[in-house]
């Protein structure tokens, strides 16, 4: 989740990132303009998500403001396309446009303006969805190499259920695709833990079609 | 796969059914509107499935011409936001305002205006999609009794490879929710074949999640 401050705006609240488009761009070159004025990337894959298209969703006055000064335009109704991306936790942002744009943990996420807090919502719904119907999909957001904790930490926040660690554990070391390394966390404060990779390879032998 | 030849339209081909959505309405809201302008059908799931917004998606003169007799409006550029639904087969259609409204045959979609013909493609790429992650959605699309042949019928229009009905009827011989009843045709020309009924409890009982 990534969103920046913009610095003109009436206050300093922190948004989803988005922009208008032109009027000669398609919807999907414009996000990928957003994306990289925002972290500098230049390559991800972007899923169109859903349109919010709600009459009401920009009728509060202080948003009206906003959208007029950065916008410089008298805007009678915005519609959004919502784009989501799956990125590693790692991965470095590097703005070529904005000086306030951050990572933020889902669960302090603060009260945005607009429907933010709702595109976001709507938004983990979706990627619960995605990994419950292909769970491989957990390990793009991971580094390569990761713990069975960091791995647990994501699929807890990604749940709507508490899950047992106990039984995570039990059930994460019966998938032959998680593959133990010869190589534990070096420099931290708890135990160290062994580190892990995904083999796609095994788990796409393991989840094959229906009927071929 | 729905549409419509218009009745003032400057021909009388054929489209996908769409309207300009209302200035308070939202795009979900028009979505229904247009479903039950076209078929008489007041509730059904519909999934919005993709936002078109090429530039240069509608700058064919023809279809120029009837945009702005359709909609009394100069229209500079338009995005459309296309919307799924899965419809049992035997859906009777009861238009309130179109009296040409008729479903097509998958494989026999004649070349239509705009981006339409791409809709449809994209459209049936995601719905193999959705049948891939999870089988059960094919019954959607099926009366409540089916025979085998209906269902590989179904299946083989929805897939990209040919697929041998000798295997398939194994296949699905192996799957213990496609229940067999004590039923068969009536008035058929052909052999009559048993009707089956899918059994959704089982189904899940099998497809459980894979952690909980």
């Amino acid at each position: 989740m990534q969103r920046h401050i913009d610095d003109v705006a009436v206050d300093r609240q922190r948004k989803l990132p988005g922009s208008l488009i032109f009027s000669n761009e398609d919807v999907d070159d414009a996000a990928h303009r957003v994306l990289h004025e925002l972290t500098g990337i230049k390559k991800m894959v972007l899923k169109q998500f859903k349109c919010f298209a709600d009459p009401l969703r920009a009728s509060n006055q202080t948003d009206i403001m906003w959208m007029g000064t950065e916008y410089m335009h008298n805007i009678d109704r915005i519609i959004t396309v919502a784009y989501l991306s799956l990125c590693k936790i790692d991965q470095k942002i590097n703005s070529t446009k904005y000086e306030t744009v951050d990572w933020y943990p889902i669960d302090q996420v603060p009260a945005l303006p607009f429907d933010h807090n709702k595109i976001i919502n709507e938004s983990l719904t979706e990627i619960r969805r995605w990994i419950e119907t292909d769970f491989s999909i957990i390990f793009e957001l991971l580094p390569k190499k990761f713990t069975i904790r960091q791995l647990y930490q994501l699929y807890s926040a990604l749940s709507e259920k508490q899950i047992d660690i106990k039984n995570f554990h039990k059930k994460i070391s019966s998938f032959n695709y998680i593959i133990p390394l010869e190589e534990i966390e070096k420099n931290v404060s708890h135990r160290a833990a062994r580190y892990y990779r995904f083999d796609a390879k095994i788990y796409k032998k393991n989840n094959t079609r229906l009927i071929k």
